[in-house]
């Protein structure tokens, strides 16, 4: 029996769970419907419009015109925000089926593939007369990477309109093809400097059931991680070339590559069924998030090279937590939780969504954060609209940035987020991420699902799913692990409780194996009460402190809700203290710390005592910086 | 009355305080002694040796053959290096007389000095054919940070040897000469995007009484800081440029320039009787130390950018502590001190040198710390002797840098050092800093002061100063401001106390006017047992943690010191604990951290209490690194 493929991301031959995609699940409000409404109403004409007036659109037009190199704009991997911002458009089109949207990505689509050479190369920074030629700058050319994000862009589209006749099919396997020929076994034997290809490739390789694909993309993960690209000031770990992936034990370097490099190993793995290297990325993702990630799910410390710091090395200020590496963080756990089926890696994903993806955007969708400080300590100033950002200023959402990954980045993963709220396995259904939704599947075994999903999740805890089919089938729901104490009820039609009301464990799923009914609901209670976090004491940044959550969404206390008191850094909170709600917020007790300034910093007293007990309303994380300039912190100091 | 000039890199025409120089005081034993032994003995060679292979000298050959640009080697600045090892060659020859290194800096300058265009332009990067233009690239190019230290060789040749005849003297002045005329007042309006060049010609003009270099010094600081030198990715303030110094209220930006023009500029406020500009600079000092300075004294936070944080952003783990902005806040600080006479500034110089200065060099002199960080998390690998390492890998101690100012900035340092012992008033002598020393000069009232310091400190607080000839003169015994409790006590030479043991106040000089006789010996007790010190609380990195101090040695726990725990990361200082003497070691009452490492790092849970209590030995941190490869941190957790 043949099944639809799923209109998603990620479809492996094989695992433990089967992706449902966009033909089978579709958000229909709250918080994510939200989120998709700004992408497609702002955001894609926002990109759409810099990309133009950046000129990085404009440059495949230069190249098709044979007027290259002149007047080439952009950094040497422009090319790659483009198909991005056409996987955006893609995956869009596919949930909404929007004329207009099709229309430009048929349009965008039409200007790349006229630059597209003979024998399928396309770059417009490379290869030309009096350009660098093609390949020879593997390192920092990024060659490969843009290819990779441009198969991406055709699988988004060849998944969701497999007809649509556009040519972007076309150009990605001509592309590919090509890509195979130069570095297949015994051509040349390199890798490219940002790993994306891989992925890319693999994926390009499913949909389009071409194994060679799947193969250069397995050559590429084994070459890495033998000093096949040279040094750089901060390691060959930078470019995850310092150890094989399959040695590894730890996510490092440049966060965005090393999560984009994982997510394609992972997927080389699956469909080779390579266990050691599968078991390798189990570690570095466990070992990755047990040190070396915010409690926003954020990846990457280091403004300086982008970079995982050494583990334990997470301060508040200086977090980079690039909003790309966290899109890479999700590319690199969605994989790992259809070949493992662990609700942890769903729980990340679900950390990652609401604390540095829905962080990025601004609440117009046209301005970004690129990174994601858990503490500004000085007031950001409000970017000019007209002007491009240097890449992680430590101000506020810039609309746009020298290097722009960020904003395509999120947009696709928006447009695309119906494919990760559920999965399937042999008999059953898995809900992985709550919201809102409408599924309708047929499950492998043969039962045909169809489930309502309501909830006004995170806001409140209620999660409510009405089947609309007879059908039998095991219906797991993901608990996730701050969710101690959930509860789980089924009634039937008539309202009887079929299973009354019980407790279900945090961190697994809860199953209920039945043969449902039309009318069934199955009534999910996650306890979103304000929470208390602590630290690990190996995390010296944010030793002494506490951090206050709310279901998945992690808390700031941003200095415009301060009364009395200035900066958030004179703010402590009182021993003990508890978050409350009232009044439709969520309060803090806090004091203000007392004790003038010295010359000398350093002292043999102990700090004087705090005053004035009161209380501060907390906001979370994800919506602080869209009040205008001011200070911030996630982490609020008790001593 | 005419004084013999001192032979010191800083002699103001006023100030309250007079430098003495090397002419009027020599260390004769003790800590610094060794390291000045070490330093002539080994330090000196292997810079020379380096400044050879690495091609850096060689490259003024090249020049003089009119074979340049080809062959040139090292950085854009490389010609500084070989002028801080010319001016630390010229202060140890000014020091001991050695006639091999006198001869080996007459030969360095010969190459120089051959190198020297008509017109005094000198410098190996620019201005020949195949090269940039003469200053084309101020804001990178270096070129007039090269010549400030230049100047600094010259002023110290010219200080200890006038009569030199090896051409130091006449080679900067024709690039001083030069400079005037290239950048004086209607011409070239730029100034270097690397201070130096102020401090240099400010001291070239007190040096050779030269109105017109001072007043060049005074336009360069001036001009600064209007936006002349364009923008960063970090921002204008990474060169100073954000802000003109008279308008600035904390040191900002790449920590060696803001330093380094600090020092210029407040050699242009008390030349120019500037009140406006020195207040300006004095609360710069203020705030500087107040928030945006570490421990040791280091400063600089970033690895990004070399710079400054912003305020109360002092992690230890990746605190940059750039050796040569220890060096640059001493040349600031010294600079105040002459001009206010404050305790305050000699209290950060003791500081900085015990524990940002001294922390450099290894014990054999030939390797050095680039950065100083007050954690070290990873065992760093020790650097095979013959490379060449980046400017700040966080590993051991290194040969050589490919950015190596450090090296030589230390061996100037050093070799100096005893023009920062003691200063003089109309009526007196101020001893600033505690070392065995020999002190003979007029003080300008007339009184002939001799002095003989015997002292073991640090590792003793007992300082004995002998008066070996009679004179009526007020003695000024800087007493640290961690000295509470400090004592002095004045004998004659029949043992009669002329003064009983009295409390004297710490952060303030105690005071001794009196007619002096022969055979008097004051002794001052400073209280060296070791001491809990605490951070303010607005510094997070540091939050929990105490910090062991012993005189004015901060101390650092390293691996190699635990005895059955293996990460200085796993220690916890117990609840009040007190350091103690013994067995000539320094004990902390510590615990080792129990509980399991969880998959997520942040829990509802109170982190799990400390096992296993006994006592770790600590050593002082400016000698952590010298027995391999270790993980490190002086600051210690007690929760």
């Amino acid at each position: 029996m043949t099944r639809p493929v799923p209109s998603a991301p990620v479809v492996p031959t094989h695992g433990r769970l089967r992706p449902l995609g966009l033909n089978d699940v579709q958000i229909t409000g709250g918080f994510w419907a939200q989120r998709q409404r700004v992408n497609a109403a702002a955001t894609l004409t926002h990109i759409g419009d810099r990309l133009e007036s950046e000129g990085w659109l404009p440059n495949f037009d230069l190249a098709a015109a044979g007027r290259l190199p002149e007047g080439r704009r952009g950094r040497e991997f422009a090319d790659s925000e483009v198909y991005k911002y056409l996987e955006a458009l893609a995956w869009e089109v596919g949930r909404s089926g929007d004329r207009a949207l099709d229309a430009r990505l048929r349009a965008v689509v039409a200007r790349v593939a006229a630059a597209q050479e003979s024998d399928g190369y396309v770059n417009t920074a490379f290869g030309r007369p009096g350009q660098e030629p093609r390949w020879a700058h593997l390192t920092w050319g990024h060659e490969l990477y843009c290819l990779g994000h441009l198969f991406q862009a055709a699988v988004a589209r060849h998944r969701t309109v497999p007809d649509a006749d556009d040519g972007l099919v076309t150009l990605a396997r001509r592309a590919a093809d090509l890509v195979c020929e130069t570095f297949g076994a015994g051509g040349n034997p390199g890798v490219c400097g940002h790993p994306e290809i891989e992925t890319g490739l693999a994926e390009l390789g499913r949909a389009l059931d071409e194994p060679a694909y799947l193969a250069q993309s397995a050559l590429f993960v084994d070459r890495r991680g033998h000093g096949v690209l040279g040094d750089t000031p901060w390691g060959r770990e930078y470019f995850q070339d310092d150890t094989p992936v399959r040695q590894a034990h730890v996510l490092r370097g440049h966060a965005v590559r090393a999560n984009y490099l994982a997510a394609g190993a992972a997927d080389v793995a699956t469909e080779n069924d390579d266990t050691a290297l599968h078991d390798a990325l189990r570690t570095q993702w466990e070992r990755t998030v047990a040190r070396r990630t915010y409690l926003t799910g954020g990846q990457g410390s280091r403004h300086e090279d982008e970079a995982f710091g050494e583990d334990w090395e997470l301060p508040g200020d200086r977090a980079y937590s690039e909003t790309c590496a966290g899109v890479g963080s999700i590319m690199f756990s969605w994989r790992m939780l259809l070949a493992d089926g662990d609700a942890r890696y769903a729980d990340l994903i679900e950390r990652t969504l609401y604390n540095v993806v829905a962080t990025s955007p601004a609440e117009d969708g046209t301005a970004f954060f690129y990174a994601n400080p858990l503490h500004q300590r000085t007031p950001g100033t409000v970017p000019d609209p007209t002007e491009t950002s240097p890449r992680a200023s430590s101000s506020l959402r810039a609309p746009w940035f020298e290097v722009s990954c960020c904003p395509p980045n999120v947009a696709r993963t928006l447009a695309s987020l119906d494919a990760y709220i559920a999965t399937a396995s042999e008999d059953g259904i898995q809900v992985q991420q709550y919201a809102s939704a409408r599924v309708r599947t047929t499950v492998p075994s043969g039962a045909e699902v169809a489930l309502d999903i309501d909830t006004r999740y995170p806001a409140d805890g209620e999660v409510r799913i009405a089947v609309a089919a007879d059908a039998s089938f095991t219906l797991s729901l993901r608990v996730p692990a701050w969710a101690e104490g959930a509860t789980l009820h089924v009634l039937t039609a008539d309202g009887t409780a079929v299973e009354p009301a019980r407790r279900v464990a945090a961190g697994v799923y809860a199953r209920i194996e039945r043969e449902f009914h039309r009318g069934d609901v199955v009534t999910l209670m996650l306890p979103v009460a304000p929470r208390v976090t602590r630290p690990d004491p190996h995390i010296d940044a944010v030793r002494g402190c506490i951090a206050i959550e709310r279901g998945p969404e992690v808390l700031a206390l941003e200095s415009v809700d301060l009364v009395g008191v200035d900066h958030v850094d004179d703010v402590v909170a009182v021993a003990g203290a508890v978050p409350v709600e009232h009044d439709g917020r969520i309060w803090l007790p806090v004091a203000r710390r007392s004790g003038h300034e010295d010359l000398w910093p350093y002292a043999s007293v102990e700090p004087s005592a705090s005053v004035d007990p009161g209380e501060v309303a907390l906001i979370p994380y994800h919506s602080w910086g869209n009040r205008g300039s001011s200070t911030m912190r996630v982490w609020i100091p008790t001593v």
